[in-house]
């Protein structure tokens, strides 16, 4: 790390937490995975968002003495596994809260447990999904969606598309939109994970990535000239190749991020690989933002069975990521 | 096995290879599995289908004594890694005599090496894949493409589409064509695979198997309504559900096999998971096929270093599926 005597870099990494909908797991895997990241990032200030109350109760009725809460309160009493629209606007209050802090710089991180969007949307605050909602609180025009594994060389998976219907996902991809998510894939990888040169393996739209035009011509059109351009940039960007083929242990190992061109082409191989335990993270926004890979999970709300194993993840990811953004 | 004395049974069951395209590996790699095929079934007898010299000089100058060969005679003779169109009849011959054995009883399986479109194409016959040319010489309206790992439980995953652009997948899919789908894979896990009870997990075709509408409307318009005729068939078929969450070993502990709406939103996976070693069954056919999940590997050809992983794995299951086959 670099510190200047004085400087910012001094102080502790404060990484924030939104603990999300209150009926939901949020709050007690919060807990659950501050217990173990306290112990992993001794030197980083945790600051928890949510309702005091609510946030000891889900902890099991004492909350640890030594984790700063800052309290935000609830409009009424939430239940474990209920979902209620009164208390959408408090939900959005502790994710405002984060983002203010961090693009003041008072934290170095923001994590989110997981939120309802139809609770938020009951409250009458039009919302699509965490992703989106940061992009636009912050001017940014393009994110990324990353999902990763844990681990020395995790898996890596970036979306060139995201929330589409599949049948829009062709239409959607453009030249300029593919380079841009490269640059920002790119630089992401070189700022916030501490790689000196990144190599990320493009897939292709259509089945064998299209066959040389025989299965769909986007390879040809589209994504042949945007890997060109983003080559010339100086982005390590190989492709397009197979699905099927790039997502092979023996390609994988020479990678440290695949691009998907869709949802369903990159997750679910994450997420088979990860077991639980993959993370979320937006590229391209003026703050570092991780995120659990799962919701809510309304039925295990309250039982203290949900995993924190996604959320632990999440918090090393952030920590990590920050002290990079601090020595780059 | 149930075996009436005197009845067709009563013969060891026979197994016919074919392998492929010339220039590539598939006439070592048949070498290879065979030599471990006939020590795990001893009582099998393999015909591979082929050109005796060839065979032998890939073989590493000596063809096992024990394993026919039925000769079928090179146009021109073939330099490994290289493609000639002069031999893309002979390829098609050899899948030809092992379809009409199969189709008369003389073969209870065959198993397919990889060929070359190309080649095959270039000598003026069209052919678009080993799976369509079964289809149409069999006058068999439907057939369903199923990748499928090895072991105990191993990940299967059938496609409810293949070869198709992805813009085009949406309006490939029907009701009737899902539960003809289903019908297909249904019955041959029973016939095949020995399974009394299967179940098939389906997927969405969208994000989020489209998230109630938003992300998508196939989910309620086709797939759901396909599902519950195939139910009402008896078909233990649940679904729609989203992909990345599907694909999760704590769901698949539960599924004999996945039904993927597409290419890539079923292989990637199934790649990833298998190693190589993943095999391709070709189902709803009057006979039954498997092959490999790989291709020509022509940079291989002739240097003996291609791994026969997937082709051991290919005639595992043709034995294991003749064998239900002839016990049912």
């Amino acid at each position: 790390m670099s510190a200047a005597a004085g400087s910012a870099s001094d102080r502790p990494l404060a990484i924030a937490i939104t603990t999300g909908e209150p009926g939901g797991v949020g709050p007690e895997l919060t807990a659950a995975a501050l217990a173990a990241a306290r112990e992993r990032w001794p030197s980083a200030h945790f600051t928890v968002l949510g309702d005091r109350e609510l946030l000891t109760a889900r902890a099991g009725g004492a909350w640890p003495a030594a984790i700063e809460i800052e309290h935000h309160a609830l409009a009424v009493p939430a239940q474990a596994g209920k979902l209620n629209a009164a208390n959408g606007r408090y939900v959005l209050g502790l994710l405002d809260a984060a983002i203010d802090g961090a693009v003041s710089g008072r934290f170095d991180a923001i994590v989110t447990a997981p939120l309802q969007k139809s609770t938020i949307n009951d409250a009458g605050v039009p919302f699509t999904g965490h992703t989106e909602y940061l992009a636009e609180r912050t001017n940014t025009p393009r994110v990324v969606m990353m999902l990763a594994g844990t681990g020395e060389r995790p898996l890596r998976v970036a979306l060139a598309t995201t929330h589409l219907p599949l049948k829009d996902v062709s239409s959607a991809l453009s030249i300029d939109g593919l380079v841009e998510t490269l640059t920002i894939v790119d630089h992401a990888l070189r700022a916030h994970f501490g790689l000196a040169a990144p190599r990320i393996l493009v897939t292709g739209l259509n089945p064998h990535a299209g066959e040389n035009g025989y299965l769909g011509r986007e390879e040809i059109d589209v994504i042949t000239p945007a890997l060109e351009r983003a080559r010339a940039r100086g982005i390590d960007a190989p492709g397009p190749y197979p699905a099927d083929t790039l997502f092979q242990p023996r390609y994988l190992k020479d990678a440290d991020c695949v691009l998907a061109m869709f949802h369903d082409q990159g997750l679910p191989v994450l997420k088979y690989a990860t077991f639980g335990e993959g993370i979320n993270v937006t590229l391209g926004l003026p703050i570092i933002r991780t995120s659990v890979d799962h919701g809510t999970a309304l039925d295990l709300a309250g039982t203290g069975r949900a995993d924190p194993g996604s959320m632990i993840a999440a918090i090393d990811a952030a920590v990590t990521m920050a002290r990079h953004k601090r020595s780059a």
